[in-house]
């Protein structure tokens, strides 16, 4: 007989979902949902929208009010122990009376992990932990990565011809994708915690590396008025960046990497590049970055390949034949035999207006 | 009010279903479905399996045998009205007394096309045309473009790792494909009427290119015990084939060309290439060849794509990242504006195994 029932299974789904609508407002926070529920009856619910604002459990328990005694309570995170920017939650609901609390999962934070529960069980309550689990988890995975490795997870993202192709031999590379494939990638933008490119890939394309409410996509306009613009970390190790860019006349902070004046200052490696896996710690460290968003070069995504850091790789294919004669995707690489090329799990193939969108995960070896 | 009831949208539908059975085996002759009703009863019903036996009229007639009388007959393509290696199916229709019969299409070979539907309206049928047409051309994409154009259809297979890269600097290219990707190429060999490859591709891998009955999916290992062996086209302009090959080992026919003592005589271009619109014109003309299924290396595929003979292109891409030091999928193109770039139409995305299947429709400009 299995420890939950089905309507536990039904209410955790429901508190995963309610999660889910925090995905592009709650960073560096993670996504959490929860469901009151008292015989049989969904008494309140709610999620975290904002870093700074009500946690889920407390925004579900406004809902519930005095029927939140003896109740049970589904939330997809361990409820929190501490006071930070709010009271902790674990509290909220000793206080609330309720008399059961399910979670999906616990506090991936070492430092804190298992806490909440405790003072609930302390408190009396009865506590149970990884009902779905798996599905609490997908809706964090860069929380999760910052908490348990001191690393944000990183998307790197990149957009070629069918023949992996991403700009002809003079260099001309607008437009290989659609307009539906940029705009995808303004709603990845808009979920990220920080945009890593260089300064190459800035003054090239005069880019502004930032959320434009108005090139979202359709599903997700209801953040335009709302659009929260993630960090733009830009490597820029010879000083190229200047204010006549249109980088900085885009609303949002910026934050320079790799030269004497940058607001991040990063070693060198023996290779004489940037120690990419320290721009990472930092960003997680001292700017609480969880999911960094990577647009850039061949040469940059070539880098970080090397150094393990990506986590998936957002390719957008266009159905297009630009010629071997082009820009490739990677740079050279260096593989001298087959068994050490670099494979993937394909996680996702998704069609986007004309183009392809893949997602994959690379497998490093040994 | 439509001229067609519900209940011949599906006895259509069912013809086309039967047709689809012979798409391993009919060729050169198109695939054919037949259904034949009387009083809102299927009463028999035939497909064609392999040139040189019967239609699939004639299949369907044999099972209705007298009930045929006063029935309607549903067929996927117009009746045969000459004789050739089989009896005119009209004349068989005629002969039956069927009372009504309805064609998704007439047939597409401009010098017999309305020549069976003329004959069974002269001997007092009611003849429809038109129903689920464009579902009944989906069948024969081959066969129409040869009958309309004198030119076969021609499917460019591709394998590339994501990056577009098919081997690597060293030439190293076993294998950038999953065994299942391999084994669906298969299958699409099983189908075509010919493969078409060069001496260089032959001799490197010491490739067969034959079907193998055994490396066919489980889907269609139906035909193992009779796998009909597509003609080996290889284009050979400096003699470079030898019978220890085991290209010669294979069963099945072989055909050279591009050299003077070669089975096809193929005058070179001003460009000191072999003509091959003329390769494909030839095949087509003199040897029936509906279908031509492309595996070679980036120098052909970029030669026909630019002779604009590829229909479709089959791009298998493994999760692989090789580096852009590697070879690519095309060759030089030679492309100098991005507005001067081929743009294809996907027309199907699949997953293969771990790998992704494409299939596109290049859009030729001008």
């Amino acid at each position: 007989m299995s420890l939950y029932t089905q309507f536990d299974y039904q209410m955790m789904s429901r508190a995963i979902a309610l999660a889910g609508k925090g995905i592009y407002t709650t960073a560096p926070n993670p996504n959490v949902g929860c469901v009151i529920a008292r015989d049989g009856q969904i008494v309140g619910e709610g999620f975290h929208l904002r870093a700074g604002e009500a946690h889920a459990e407390v925004n579900a328990l406004r809902m519930a009010g005095d029927k939140a005694k003896n109740a049970t309570a589904y939330v997809t995170l361990e409820p929190c122990s501490h006071y930070g920017r709010t009271p902790p939650c674990a509290a909220g609901l000793i206080q609330a009376g309720v008399k059961k609390v399910i979670c999906a999962m616990q506090d991936p934070n070492p430092e804190v992990s298992g806490r909440g529960i405790r003072m609930l069980r302390e408190a009396g309550i009865e506590v149970y932990s990884g009902l779905l689990e798996q599905d609490a988890a997908s809706l964090n995975p860069a929380f999760i990565k910052r908490m348990t490795t001191g690393l944000p997870w990183v998307q790197l993202k990149m957009a070629a011809s069918l023949d992996g192709q991403t700009a002809l031999a003079n260099g001309q590379s607008q437009w290989v994708t659609s307009p539906q494939a940029r705009s995808d990638v303004q709603r990845y933008r808009a979920m990220a915690g920080a945009i890593l490119s260089t300064s190459q890939t800035v003054i090239t394309d005069n880019a502004s590396l930032n959320v434009r409410a108005g090139e979202l996509p359709g599903s997700v306009q209801y953040l335009s008025s709302s659009v929260r613009q993630p960090l733009r970390v830009i490597l820029d190790r010879h000083h190229r960046l200047h204010s006549e860019l249109k980088l900085y006349q885009a609303g949002g902070p910026v934050l320079t990497v790799g030269h004497s004046d940058s607001d991040l200052n990063v070693s060198l490696m023996d290779s004489g590049l940037l120690n990419l896996t320290q721009v990472m710690e930092d960003l997680a460290s001292q700017h609480q970055v969880n999911h960094v968003w990577v647009e850039a070069g061949a040469s940059l995504a070539g880098s970080l390949l090397k150094s393990r850091l990506v986590d998936e790789l957002i390719l957008y294919i266009a159905p297009k034949i630009m010629g071997s004669d082009g820009q490739g995707l990677f740079g050279h690489m260096g593989f001298e035999r087959m068994e050490d090329i670099l494979e993937l799990d394909i996680k996702a193939v998704s069609v986007v207006g004309p183009d392809i969108r893949v997602t994959a995960v690379p497998k490093y070896k040994g």
